[in-house]
């Protein structure tokens, strides 16, 4: 499949490098084409894996993926262009989460919204699917490398198809236990999960955990 | 021990009966004292177990619990009095959800604070601990009816000596695994892991689960 990759830090790379070594062909967007992370990537991993803009990528991508930091999302993927969004899955991964008075992280989006929906309402014709935000980007793309697996992912959206497709890339990174949360609107509770994630970081003073829903 | 409950519906009946069960001697407060939740708590299990109003529970405890709802909490904690409160440990089991405009709530509180804190800078001669928010009433005072109590309960609260009261308080109520997330800015990530609480409970159609920290 050919998947757009928004973003160039370490969610993208890793989500870059995945889908390359699953046989995707992978386009690494990013602010400008001449940007130094997105084209050592397309160095090493010509021709599966190119570099461009954020608009060549989301052009490129049947599938896209949102990596950028929750400050720029919405720049960023109008930077890609609503026409190269339309019918499209566009998995969000980006966290709304403001460091700029230090710690602990304040949100940008109120409760009553979130960032998935405020790219949904943006994109009405894109197909946004909240997921993979809750874990560090190594577990993003390897959740067997903690306690086999056996920890849950979440999603939301609002289109059945869109969140089937999701899912079964997921699967193909490893996950094993996927819970859906619903529509667009369960982005909320997954977005606000992070003040909680960001205090356990602190804790643990290791980013690789995840949790299990136990029922 | 003496412990003064504050609230009498589901949350402060569970805390209240279990902790008559383990032995203690427990007040349940309300706003007034012919409350007939609390009368017929007092009626089941004198003399362990008696009433009166917010301010007669506080006065009584050595302990306390804050099982008031969220919109409520800080005029129920006004009303004990900050005399009754000053010295004590306060476990605070509410969360600030608005449940006002419909499904899903919004949170009472910004992300930048949180009810504890709010009850925290309050009444600073009180020792506020944030805890048992994170699950549904049961589970609170029974966590072992839940995958034999291999989930997690977490914490948050400025006093370590206070912390420690509460960490055996919980055991006793048969938590084995108590994560303590820091001081008291620790309970905004408790308190905005609710939404995703609710997202969950309207999946799984039951209150019965929690999550446990896979690392």
């Amino acid at each position: 499949m050919k998947v757009g990759v928004l973003g160039t830090g370490v969610v993208g790379q890793a989500i870059a490098t995945r889908l390359v070594q699953l046989g995707h062909e992978v386009c690494m967007g990013a602010r400008n084409s001449d940007n130094e992370k997105a084209r050592a990537f397309e160095k090493q991993f010509l021709p599966k894996g190119t570099s461009g803009t954020f608009s060549d990528a989301a052009a490129f991508g049947e599938l896209l993926f949102n990596c950028t930091n929750g400050a720029g999302a919405l720049d960023a993927l109008k930077a890609a262009g609503e026409a190269n969004l339309a019918g499209k899955v566009l998995i969000d991964i980006s966290n709304p989460l403001d460091f700029s008075n230090g710690f602990p992280p304040s949100m940008l989006t109120p409760s009553t919204d979130s960032l998935a929906e405020q790219v949904q309402r943006a994109f009405p014709r894109c197909l946004v699917v909240k997921s993979l935000n809750t874990v560090t980007a190594k577990l993003m793309v390897e959740p067997q490398s903690l306690s086999s697996g056996n920890h849950d992912m979440f999603m939301a959206g609002n289109d059945a198809g869109a969140k089937a497709k999701v899912k079964e890339l997921l699967q193909s990174f490893g996950w094993k236990h996927i819970v859906d949360v619903g529509d667009i609107t369960g982005a909320r509770g997954l977005e606000m999960y992070l003040p909680l994630w960001v205090r356990l970081y602190g804790q643990f003073q290791t980013a690789t955990f995840n949790v299990k829903v136990v029922r």
